[in-house]
């Protein structure tokens, strides 16, 4: 009875040793070598490989290494194979650290001085206390909920934007398209932390960015499908934004000639704001693979007519 | 009555405006402008000028822009000359945020990444849980004590040490020289806030560099005579230090040819952690002043014998 592994190779090592140390009864396999193909039951994969259904034919349900499954075409999989989505308590966790980081980093204009250090160049620019720059969050779910906890901390002012109503302790909230634009206008840092749906797609666009107050930044760890990158470019050329620090790409990884590598103005990271952490969601996977093996139902299970 | 200013100018235009509003009847002076100089009673410098006993013949105090004097060589001085030291609350704040974007982007390793944004390359890196990243912090004032409280709320494991025996709520604290090998076997960032004095002149050299676990990262936001540069560099080279954040260094501003400038295992930063915040310091120096002019006693007023 085998796992088969497809995702990234650096901590695929870190999952191996967890399942040698306390799994040892589940073969690990790593993509592509897969070996013989009929043992594997289990596929914990960020990506699908193509032809599923004929390259794995045991398989009996697929993990997505993921809190979100909108990078999987549900359609293109086999009808009956359950997909189980990760409830990995280490994206939270690394959700708050990036978004801190990010929020920091902007605050107190490191993107300037990374600039200056290319530049050889020794100035310092003026500091704006944190109560004077407000935050605002897109998307008020648990994720966004716990980055705003964490901001609070350093007496940010903060506001927070989602699709329905919601009250939160130290946060100005808004709801609903009515009440964007009086959302938009006060953030001096927006960030992006929505799911990605038909509604939200290419949400952050120019019409967006010409409601924020002029010299805003944008911080986008939602999906890359989130951001109309020409928009972006356009916004910081003529000064709208100042400055963006982005994790995801509508196109990842990124082309060698993308635009972004080289802006001045853009901090670029390879999707890393919440990758799955093993440690700490070892435990969640193998409790799924344990439920599934007694017969019991699987947390995290994709209702795959609705698509979440 | 006039004062002259003698620091940063883009943080003296802030000074100067809100002198205007708050306190039209002290004249404003940026230097070198100096204009009558006998007019001249108080001094704001982060350094002072040379021969300020003929250049500023009628000057009654001297208020230094900063926590820490020990950028001004009190013994040129006139002897009878009050020197006061900021104790300005923005100070702290800055050094909180400072403090925990710094142990993040090395938690995170943002470094790596800002060299593959400008090697243009998507790769991702494993993730270690802050459990499992030891932070030290040496020197364990309020500042320090402020730090540690705002990285606790990441769920680092935290060290401390200082000259002498202290008890922190959540963090491991070590004293003394006899405690010093112990406290740096286990700390993943090491984190300098010292004060900078005859004993911790030079602290962070090799010797120190070896006792950490190899691969420790450093940050410096002491004073950049606590650091040998060249100590650091080899370290860097020989794996022993993965990388360096600094905001502060031997020489400031850093001279154009110097090393750390494009090193890609450094993060420089011109000396703005604890900038001096105009807004919350504001107050604290007027109302100096104004016990000056009352004949009462000044807050933060240096002991010229003890030199602090």
């Amino acid at each position: 009875m085998s796992l088969l592994y497809k995702a990234d190779p650096v901590r695929g090592e870190r999952w191996q040793a967890l399942f040698a140390e306390q799994a040892p009864d589940i073969e690990w396999r790593a993509w592509p070598e897969l070996g013989e193909s009929a043992d594997i039951r289990y596929l914990a994969a960020w990506q699908v490989p193509e032809n599923i259904a004929t390259l794995l034919p045991n398989l009996e349900v697929l993990f997505a290494l993921s809190a979100g499954v909108d990078q999987l075409d549900l359609a293109r999989l086999p009808e009956d194979l359950p997909v189980v989505r990760l409830l990995d308590p280490g994206i939270t966790q690394g959700m708050c650290e990036y978004a801190c980081w990010a929020v920091l980093s902007l605050h107190r204009d490191m993107l300037h001085y990374r600039q200056q250090q290319v530049e050889r160049r020794w100035q310092a620019h003026r500091l704006v206390p944190a109560p004077r720059r407000r935050i605002g969050v897109m998307g008020l779910g648990e994720q966004a909920k716990a980055i705003l906890a964490s901001l609070r901390g350093f007496g940010f002012a903060l506001s927070g934007w989602a699709r329905s109503e919601q009250h939160i302790d130290g946060v100005d909230c808004y709801a609903g398209a009515g009440q964007l634009p009086e959302f938009l206008a006060q953030c001096d840092i927006l960030l992006c932390v929505l799911p990605l749906t038909a509604e939200t797609q290419g949400i952050l666009d120019r019409e967006l960015f010409d409601q924020l107050p002029r010299g805003a930044a944008l911080i986008n760890i939602g999906r890359g499908g989130h951001l109309v990158e020409q928009d972006l470019l356009d916004a910081l050329a003529s000064g709208q934004l100042s400055a963006a620090v982005l994790d995801v790409l509508q196109e990842e990884p990124a082309a060698t000639e993308h635009s972004f590598w080289n802006h001045p103005q853009i901090l670029l990271t390879p999707h890393i704001a919440a990758m799955t952490q093993p440690d700490s969601a070892f435990s969640v996977l193998l409790e799924n693979i344990r439920r599934h093996q007694r017969g019991e139902p699987m947390l995290g299970l994709i209702d795959r007519t609705r698509g979440y």
